[in-house]
C-alpha cells in the first residue's frame, strides 16, 4: 500500500508566505549612515519580488548561481527568498575569504550575477580577470554605484525601482538546490557545501523548537553571525518562519554598534561569534558610555566554544544567558545545541555553567556517532573520545565538483573531523579537532579545555593550545597567549595547576601580541603548528 | 545543477531514537487498578522493540496493517512506535464507532493483526463473520486474556515476554505508510486516511514549535485526547521527540481520574476534548473533592472550538490557560493554532479573550484559503466567509480506496468543509459547517457564535444551533439547549439580544435533556436538522 499524503514539497518561498500573510506588520531593522533604516515584512516582500524580477532580467534562470559580498543588511536579506524563490541559488560568499580564494569560488560555483557592497569592488576590479562567468554587477546601497572598472554595473535600488513587485514564485522540487556556501576547511581551496529547500526549511524548522534556540514571533533578534557566512547560522529563514523582528547591524560594524543596536531596537536575543561576545564586553567594561542592555536575555554564541568565564561574566553582570551549539558549513550549520534538560534543573551553579559549556543535545533528526581510529563505534559514557560522525537531512553528501568529496563522506556519513566524547544524558563535549589532537604518552589532552581555563585568567586575553613534537610523549602542548598585562609561565602553570592532571600542563607558554586567526576568525592552529614545529627544530625565522 | 544534502528519509525511527538516546531516564505514566504504572523511555524502547520482533512473528511485515482497539495506555504507546518503525501501518480504530463500523473499518483497511482492549472483545465477537483478514488477535492487559470465540488470542504480555528486544528497525521511504485513521465524516461510510512516515514526523516537530503547543521536555503531558482518534493528535510523537514525561489516563477513564492524574504526577499540560474540559469543570465544581492543580498552566481543547466563558473560568478560578487550534482526521490533524502574537500583548481581558477565542494562525508549510461558492478567492480581511481550502505535507491528498475522495480532493487543495473568516493578520474564526451553515435573507448567521454564547447564560449546560427552512427567509436558527434549572424562550432571547443583530436570535428554543452527539462526541447537527425538519414538516415521531 501507499501513503495518500499531499506531495507538498519544502520550499522556501512558505516561509515567505507567512511572513508576509501572518506577520505583515512586523519589521526588519537595519543600521545605516546616521540611524536606523526600518520597513515591514509586506514592503520586505514586495522588494524580494521585485528583486526576482529584475534578477530575471539580467538573465538569471533555474539553478543558476547569484553570488553576494555584502554586510547583513535589508538588501542582503532580500536576496536570501528572492534568489532561491525564483528557483536560483544564492552564492554567498565570505567576505573574509582573500582575494585570491574570492576568485576561486566565484569561478568555481559559477556565479552569473554577483551582488556587491560598495567597498567590495576593488577587490573584484583586482581579480577582474578571473571573473569570466559573471555576466552583470549589481552594487547594494542607494543611488549610482560608484566608479568601476567592472562592467556591466547596476545599482541596486535603479534595478529594484523598474522591476515589478508581483512576481509569483514557482512551486519547486523540494531537492533543487537553494544556496551554496564554501568552507575555507583546513587545508587547499574552499570547498563548496550546496543546500537544497528541504535542508534549509528544515534546519529553519529546528531553529524554532523548543530546545533549541527557539526561535519566537515575541522576540527580537541582532543578527551579527555574518550573514557570508553559512547563512547566518540559518537564522534569517527562522526569523521569517515566525516573524520576528529583525535587527542588521549593517556595513563594517564595530562593538559599540552592536551594543547601541541593542539599546535601539530592544533586541532580546544576539546571535554572534564568540569573538563578538568577548569585544562587546570589552566596550562595556571600558566604560565608554553606558548602555542599557535591560532587553537582552539570550546571547547565542557559535564559531567556536565559548569559554565558561565568559558565560559567568554575561549572567553575573547583565542577566544574560549564554548559549551555544556546535556545527558547520557541512551542516547547515547545527547539529546540536546546548539547553539543559529538567534533570539538570537543581544544580548548582558550577555543574550549570559545567554542563552550559558542553556543546548540547542532537538536535531532532541528527544522528550522531562516536568512531575510534578503526571506525569501531565508541560508547557514550562521557569518557571515550571519537572522531563525530553525522548524518541528518540538512548535512551535505558531497562537496561541489571536488574530488577529495571521498574523504569526509563514506558510509552515508559525514566525518566532521571534530573529536569529541558524548555522557549518557546524549551532551557532547568537543574535546579537539582530528588533527588538533594532542595525545601525549597515550593519554588524551583537550586542548579546547586548556584554552577555555586559560581564556578564564583575568589578564589573558586570547589562548590557542597546540601539540608539539616530543621525544618521549610523542607530543606535548605549548600555549600561544596574548595577555592585557605582563604574565609569566609560571603564574599560568600555577593557574592550571588546580585544574588538571600534571600531564596536561603545557611544557612551554610563548607570549604574543595576537593569537594568529583563520578568514573566519579561528585560531589558526595550522599555522601555529607549523610555526612551533619550524622552531623546535631549529627554524626561528617563522615564531609567531 | 543539484542539491549535495544527504538523502536522509524523515522517519519516525528517528524520534524513538532521541526518546531513547537523550531522554532515556523520563517517564510514562499510566493510569491503572489501584494507581499509577511508570516506567522510562528506556524500558519502553526495548518494549517497542519487542512488539515489533513478535508481530513479526506473527506474519507482520511491510505495509501489512495493525489495527488498535485501545485506551491511552502504555502498551498502546508502544505499537504507535512499533508498527510504523517495522515498516507496517498502524490502524486506529475509534472506539466509539458501532460494531457496523468497526466492522467496515477492519475489513476495508485488510488489518492483519488486531490488538485489543479486552472490553472491546464482546464486540469483535459480535462482528467476528466479518473478519476475515485478521490472523491473530492480541489482548492488552497483564496475564492470559479472557476466554473468547476468537482466534488465534494471545495475551500481550505473553508474547513480549518471547520477543527480542534488539530488534534493529530498518531505514524506509519516507513516504513509506505508517498510520491510519478513519473518519466518520457527515455522510455514509468512514473515510480511511494514509499518513505516511513523512507527514508523521512533520507534523510532530510542529507541535514542538513556539507558537504552536510548543511540546518541551520540561512538560508533563495529559493525553485525555483517545489515542483511537488521530492519533491523539500527533502527541504521542511530539512528546517522544521532546523526551517529555507523558500522563496516560489508561482504561476506562473518567472526569475525577484526570483530576487525580493532574495531582499525582503534576501534570503541566492537559491535552483533552472540549466535553472533556466542561466535566472536569464540573467535577471541580461538585466539590466532591479538593484537587491540586498548582502544577497545571496549560489546557488544549480541542475537537471543537471552546467556548469563551469555558476559557475564562478555567483562567479565573485556576490560572490555567486555555488554547485551541483547528485540525481534522485528514490533516493529521492540526492545521492552525492559536497562539497570541506580540501585537496583541496589551489587549484588555475583553479583546484578549476574544483573540484567543478563535481557532488561529496557520501552522508553518500549511497553505490555506478561503473561496466562495464559485470557488473565486476570497480576502482575509474579518469580513468574507468562505469555505476553506488547506494544502500542507500532513494533508491527505486522497481518501483510501474510496471513490467520493474526487469530492473532498481537487486542484491540490483539501476542502475542509468548514466555512470561516479570516482577518488580516491570519487568525482564522470558524463560522460553520459547510453543511451546517444558516444563511437567513442572503445574510450569513454563525450557529457557532450563537452556541458559544448560550453556553456562556450559567444555566446551559449545552447548545446546539442549527438552521431549519423556511419560508421567507430561507433558513433561520433553532437552538437546541440542555440546561440545568429551568429556562424559558424569553430569558435566551433576552439574553442574546445584547450581543447579536435581530435576526439572528433563533425562531425557537427547543429543551432537551441533552444534546444528541456523534460517535467522536460532537454534536450531532445532522441528526438534529433532520429531526427538526420532520417536525416542521408536521412528522412529530423523531423531534429531539
Amino acid at each position: 500500500m501507499e501513503s495518500l499524503m499531499m506531495d507538498r514539497p519544502l520550499q522556501l518561498k512558505s516561509l515567505l508566505w507567512r511572513a508576509e500573510r501572518l506577520f505583515g506588520h512586523k519589521q526588519i531593522i537595519t543600521r545605516c549612515d546616521g540611524g536606523y533604516r526600518r520597513y515591514s515584512y509586506t514592503e520586505y516582500g514586495r522588494r524580494v519580488r521585485r528583486l526576482a524580477d529584475a534578477l530575471a532580467a539580467l538573465g538569471i534562470g533555474a539553478g543558476d548561481r547569484v553570488g553576494t559580498l555584502g554586510w547583513n543588511t535589508d538588501q542582503h536579506y532580500e536576496a536570501y527568498f528572492a534568489v532561491p524563490c525564483m528557483g536560483a541559488v544564492l552564492h554567498t560568499i565570505n567576505t573574509r575569504f582573500s582575494p585570491e580564494q574570492i576568485a576561486y569560488v566565484i569561478g568555481h560555483a559559477g556565479d552569473r550575477v554577483l551582488l556587491v557592497s560598495p567597498e567590495q569592488l576593488p577587490v573584484l576590479e583586482q581579480i577582474r580577470d578571473r571573473l569570466s562567468s559573471v555576466k552583470a554587477f549589481v552594487v547594494f546601497g542607494g543611488g549610482r554605484p560608484p566608479e568601476t572598472g567592472l562592467e556591466p554595473v547596476y545599482g541596486y535600488e535603479e534595478l529594484l525601482a523598474d522591476a515589478d513587485e508581483n512576481v509569483e514564485f514557482p512551486d519547486l522540487d523540494e531537492n533543487s538546490p537553494a544556496g551554496m556556501c564554501y568552507s575555507s576547511g583546513t587545508t587547499g581551496d574552499p570547498k563548496g557545501v550546496v543546500y537544497s529547500h528541504r535542508s534549509t526549511v528544515l534546519h529553519a524548522l529546528m531553529l524554532c523548537l523548543h530546545g533549541s534556540i527557539g526561535v519566537a514571533e515575541r522576540e527580537t533578534y541582532l543578527l551579527v553571525t555574518p550573514m557570508s557566512h553559512v547563512n547566518s547560522w540559518g537564522m534569517p529563514y527562522a526569523c521569517a518562519l515566525q516573524g520576528a523582528t529583525l535587527v542588521l547591524p549593517g556595513v563594517q560594524p564595530r562593538p559599540h554598534h552592536y551594543l547601541e543596536a541593542i539599546e535601539h531596537a530592544r533586541v532580546s536575543v544576539c546571535v554572534a561569534a564568540v569573538t563578538v561576545g568577548l569585544l562587546m564586553r570589552h566596550e562595556l567594561e571600558s566604560g565608554h558610555r553606558a548602555y542599557d542592555l535591560e532587553s537582552l536575555h539570550t546571547l547565542w554564541l557559535g564559531g567556536q566554544a565559548p569559554p565558561v568565564s565568559e558565560m559567568r561574566w554575561w549572567q553575573r553582570v547583565h542577566g544574560v544567558h549564554v548559549c551555544q551549539g556546535w556545527g558547520m558549513t557541512e551542516a547547515s550549520p547545527l547539529l546540536t545545541f546546548t539547553s539543559l534538560t529538567s534533570q539538570f534543573a537543581d544544580l548548582d551553579d558550577d555543574q550549570r555553567f559545567h554542563r552550559l559549556g558542553t556543546q548540547g543535545q542532537p538536535m531532532p533528526l541528527v544522528e550522531i556517532k562516536l568512531v575510534d581510529d578503526h571506525d569501531r563505534e565508541l560508547p557514550w559514557d562521557g569518557q571515550h573520545a571519537g572522531e563525530i560522525l553525522v548524518r541528518a537531512p540538512w548535512v551535505a553528501r558531497a562537496y561541489y565538483h571536488n574530488p577529495r568529496s571521498a574523504d569526509s563522506f563514506g558510509g552515508g556519513w559525514f566525518r566532521t573531523g571534530d573529536v569529541g566524547v558524548i555522557d549518557q544524558s546524549g551532551y557532547l563535549s568537543l574535546v579537539d579537532r582530528v588533527k588538533d589532537l594532542i595525545k601525549s604518552g597515550g593519554e588524551w589532552i583537550s586542548s579546547v579545555d586548556l584554552e577555555n581555563a586559560l581564556m578564564g585568567h583575568p589578564a589573558v586575553r586570547e589562548a590557542a593550545v597546540v601539540a608539539t613534537p616530543d621525544p618521549v610523549w610523542l607530543e606535548r602542548p605549548v600555549a600561544v597567549v596574548a595577555a592585557d598585562s605582563p604574565l609569566t609561565s609560571d603564574e599560568l602553570t600555577a593557574f592550571l595547576r588546580a585544574k588538571f592532571p600534571k600531564f596536561w600542563l603545557p611544557d612551554r607558554f610563548v607570549f604574543v601580541e595576537e593569537v594568529p586567526k583563520t578568514g573566519v576568525g579561528k585560531f589558526d592552529k595550522k599555522l601555529l603548528r607549523q610555526q612551533l614545529t619550524a622552531e623546535h627544530n631549529g627554524d626561528t625565522r617563522t615564531a609567531p
